[in-house]
């Protein structure tokens, strides 16, 4: 007998509606008997569902649907009074008590703003924030809310550390197709209304999707339906090639054609495709390069082609010679999307959309945010983030990226003075854009946890809720999830926080220094290997040697790339003495015996911030065994098995990054501790 | 309509016999029109078709075949007198003139040795010895004489560089066996008596040549008896788990009568059936340590079922720890195949065989010779060369390895006195061995050209003619291999001997300095990678800092592998002063300072030899664009690209290793040439 990974508890993350304590369920017991669901069209069934699971689970009692809104305690309604809150995806939620009976009203002006306001509704309730005069009105503060996956249609999944694809297998779809609908309903829950579920590589079987292999699009677009949520495809910008043209030059009018038809063939099927995902002139794809053409109008006869439909084409910035020689000191691959990508601002189409890496190179630990915020002005854009932990421990390492997208969102362009934060930049408040939004790599595979790491899925939710509104806090997402996901106990609580909230600086404090970035094996990106991508092709190089590191990025005596940000940043960056200093080894070359802020030099510091990841990854494991008795058995035991494992990754990390650096310098560590030789 | 590749003349190799030049034409022609073959058995009709073929290519008539042995210009005939000459391989080849007429007597006590005769004379008649009064009395100097192909079921080559296995694609036999034929014929021309068709590392699919797939073994064995070659498996220790038992232990009945039975059904089928190679506890692969058993029980108990059919058991001694730590300094890899089999000498059954890589780590440019060799004298011994150039450039670059083989061979062991040579141990002449040899793995794949480099047809048939006599001088082999290969053109054989006697050097200079090794891209081994093994679970670290390179691997201050040799070159091993300097890194740690017996310093020693090999080079691609009018065009075309590309390549390896040592010590270059910082 098949493994049923729908029997096991962390199948379902923070939509298990465990019975509420003690407290909070006296609270509410005998509450919400009643719900009435009205004008939900073809979302009403997943709205009815969610609220018998969610009320059953939690209370322990099944409330009645009745028809009759007047009578019923939960309404959900549209249109409600909700023209002012931002359109179809907000919903108003309030809570009024007459008589010890709350009654609480869900409406919204569209139907997936019933949705969300359900999700919300059993969200607050299991904060036990529901109560008598509660209101709240919200909304999603970008129109673009995505998960990119990364699946290959042969079921892998490029940079995947959860298993195989949910959607994929040998060419064909998996047989459970309802575990695509219980992953629907997850991203419903943290508001993701879009999902592009093949790979940006576009392998030849996948550029059938858009041919014989239609149908496969048709069925998954049918359940992402259901929760409100559209697919967008990921397409082979060759793909006339591949249907018998003999180009795919974007200004042949033939290949024009082509798009166009075979858009028109699509949306008879699906007609609420999103639009297209692609990758081009980048890393070997194809692109409109090759015809001698420009990203302008390689990306605007897409649009043109998806224009009648309503559909969008993200055109990815991840564009950058993958060809380079170690020798060439002059080219950095750090400025190529800023060079490829700014001079074309405001010549592409209202339905294009840029879609950015949150740093200039490659979601490193560390790195400065990308200039192209900031430097887009008149350019529908989104950011793109990593879920799935490439290079931050694939999930094998708990590493909670949350805190690292906040000080992405929260930096500061200066593109309209003060207060020009790319959270305002995504969500269109700095431009005016037609579309604007976040995209995130998605972490999910067939794992029975869905994530590998379990402490992942505090990823997933801090992107959706992210993605939703990049103005929320670090600290009430990080709560949510885990009262969410392992309830109201005060220990648990904390800890669970504190393992997340410090993961991130752990993981840099034993990996990589300062931004130097790309000490790792190559190809998988798994530990260390300092020289890794020291003499290869991609252009990550950081020279060092037995007097100093890092690549000098000045504009005086660099590459420039510190001049690609507004003013304010450009001379922050630009002198070792403003550079911020987890930044100080990507913006400059610097000596292993310059004295950092701290006092200490640089070879001090890449010791002592080694051997402190180690002990943190040790008090990491003492904190998760407190709680051994208060933890579902089986998830203590695999966050134990991945943590001990860290550990010994961590001691790897170290040792190694410690001994490349005393074999460039022979310095000693002050402390004496050991550093092999 | 598909490629054919034996319309290319490289697919002929050395066995094109194109029409011989005008004096050798003319002094042969008329002669050797009639051939007459007595009692060569099953291999008649391949030693027909050989004379036929050669005799037509190479003076344009078509001998007549005729009984009478007394009229015949050239007769082939067993048993001869050969009972002097070492058995049924061997042979005897007489040239008579009488009134002008050559008259050719080819005897033997065996089949085969007609065989190989026949391949001599056509051979001589190429070189121009062919006169009356000619007389040759050859044999092998060993028995077994071996290729063994790293292919996999799926038609993929572990460390293959010619395309796909010309057995195998898709877990069934390819389609064209006649290209086995053809191979079968090449290998017999050099006198190769044993193939192992498949990879040491048995899948699981391959694992069924012992079971459901056996036809396969049988069609395959089948065309190799034709030319006299007898057909080996590779098969899992394991096998016996595949194939419902719960245990492969060896000193377990059940296993034992397993394997038994499984050897009587197969020897049913493949009466011929060579024996069993086996790599077991090595580099993952399942052996009697899972056990607790020792190789002994393991190879014996294989041993014992084969004995009964003839059949031999070859076990492998490239046995290590692949899970080394390298903070670890205790361990040496280079240690490990003595310390694991030495001690077991003279405990392996009659038909047990061991085989030993050249090396005592992993085929690298340069290594010290086994101390298994001279430290085993009670065991069956092999040696293993490996003819596909794993570490050697892969075929994209030229590396005629057949100079480095010899020093191999050529190596004095001391085991019984001087004169101890790896070449006596081999073919027995130290210690009495029931069984001896050479194994080389192969080199060739699907390519038109067999061997992707169409100069690295030299190595497979160097190969074969040192395993018939190791003692054979390498000019010999080369201008043999030349002439047969490009015929007698006296600017083309000095340009081709030249490119071919020089290329070791050349590969040496430019890639890995003095023994050091390993300092290749992890995983497929090409292109440069200084650290790309130095923190890795493989053993091979040469723990380079600012100051000094290598492993001390003396008996006084080092690992002690010294030490494993007889006296007389543990003695001269131990010592920075007596080390052979091209094994320096091997055996010592060294300062970057320290003067070698040329004068120069290490750093300086390394600088040159790298700028070197790529000026090198660079004088191979002249010398080769010298004779373009005098070669095949297609040929000529084909390897000056791969010398281009070599150049490249060669150019990249000087640059990262001249980089990697210039940024430990900041050393200039004494001449102040390019290095970049």
């Amino acid at each position: 007998m098949a493994f049923h990974p729908r029997k096991t508890r962390d199948y379902g993350c923070w939509l298990n509606y465990e019975r509420l304590p003690k407290g909070l369920w006296q609270r509410y017991s005998g509450q919400f008997s009643t719900v009435s669901v009205r004008n939900a069209g073809g979302l009403a069934p997943a709205i009815e569902e969610e609220l018998k699971r969610g009320l059953e689970g939690l209370l322990g009692q099944s409330p009645r649907l009745v028809e009759d809104l007047e009578a019923a305690a939960v309404t959900v309604c549209a249109p409600g009074d909700e023209a002012d809150t931002g359109g179809e995806e907000s919903f108003r939620l309030r809570v009024q008590e007459d008589q010890g009976q709350l009654k609480v009203s869900i409406t919204s002006a569209g139907e997936r703003g019933l949705l969300y306001g359900t999700f919300a509704f059993l969200r607050a309730l299991q904060l036990g924030q529901i109560a008598g005069g509660f209101e709240s009105a919200d909304g999603p503060r970008t129109p673009l809310r995505l998960l990119n996956h990364w699946d290959n249609l042969d079921g892998s999944i490029e940079r995947g550390y959860a298993g195989r694809s949910i959607f994929f297998q040998d060419n064909r779809l998996v047989e459970d197709l309802d575990r695509v609908r219980d992953y629907a309903r997850l991203l419903a829950s943290i508001g993701i209304n879009g999902v592009v579920v093949n790979n940006v590589n576009v392998s030849r079987e996948a550029t059938e999707l858009i041919g014989s292999k239609v149908g496969m699009v048709k069925t998954l677009a049918a359940i992402f339906r259901v929760y409100g949520i559209r697919l967008f495809l990921s397409i082979n910008f060759a793909s006339p090639l591949e249907f018998g043209l003999d180009t795919a030059d974007p200004v042949n009018s033939q290949v024009q054609n082509w798009w166009k038809e075979r858009a028109a063939k699509l949306y008879a099927e699906i007609p609420d495709l999103g639009g297209f995902l692609v990758k081009a002139d980048s890393e070997h794809r194809p692109g409109p390069f090759t015809y001698g053409r420009t990203h302008v109008e390689g990306a605007n006869m897409l649009a043109e082609a998806l224009k009648p439909f309503g559909g969008v084409v993200i055109w990815r910035c991840f564009v950058y010679n993958c060809q380079q020689d170690w020798r060439d000191t002059k080219t950095d691959r750090a400025r190529a999307a800023y060079d490829h990508f700014q001079p074309l601002d405001g010549r592409f189409a209202d339905n294009a959309v840029l879609q950015i890496k949150n740093g200039p190179v490659d979601f490193q630990v560390r790195e400065p945010v990308s200039p192209l915020f900031g430097g887009l002005e008149r350019t529908n854009q989104i950011l793109e983030l990593q879920i799935t932990q490439e290079y931050t421990g694939q999930q094998r390492h708990l590493c909670y990226l949350v805190p690292m997208w906040k000080e992405v969102l929260d930096f500061d362009t200066y593109a309209r003075g003060p207060g020009s934060t790319v959270a305002r930049i995504v969500t269109g408040s700095v431009f005016p854009m037609h579309w604007s939004g976040i995209a995130g790599v998605a972490n999910v595979g067939s794992d029975p946890n869905w994530t590998g790491h379990t402490l992942a899925q505090a990823n997933l939710y801090g992107y959706g809720r992210l993605a939703w509104d990049p103005g929320l806090p670090t600290e009430q997402i990080t709560r949510e999830w885990v009262v969410l996901t392992f309830g109201h106990e005060p220990a648990v609580v904390q800890t669970v926080e504190d393992l997340l909230l410090g993961s991130w600086e752990t993981y840099e404090n034993y990996t990589v220094p300062l931004g130097i970035g790309w000490m790792c094996n190559p190809g998988h990106h798994f530990g260390p290997s300092p020289e890794g991508y020291e003499f290869s092709r991609w252009g990550t190089y950081h020279r060092a040697d037995c007097t100093a590191i890092g690549v000098d990025r000045s504009v005086k005596r660099g590459t420039g790339y510190a001049g690609q940000y507004r003013p304010e940043n450009a001379r922050l960056y630009e002198s070792v003495q403003t550079c911020p200093e987890e930044l100080l080894l990507f913006f400059h070359r610097i000596p292993y015996t310059h004295v950092l802020k701290s006092g200490k030099t640089l070879i001090q510091h890449i010791y002592d911030t080694h051997f402190e990841g180690v002990e943190q990854v040790e008090q990491m494991i003492e904190k998760w065994k407190q709680i051994e008795e208060k933890v579902d058995p089986e998830t203590f035991a695999h966050v134990l098995q991945r943590l001990e494992e860290q550990l010994e990754h961590a001691r790897e990390w170290c040792d190694v990054i410690n001994t490349y650096f005393y074999r460039f310098t022979h310095i000693p560590d002050a402390q004496g501790r050991k550093i092999y030789p």
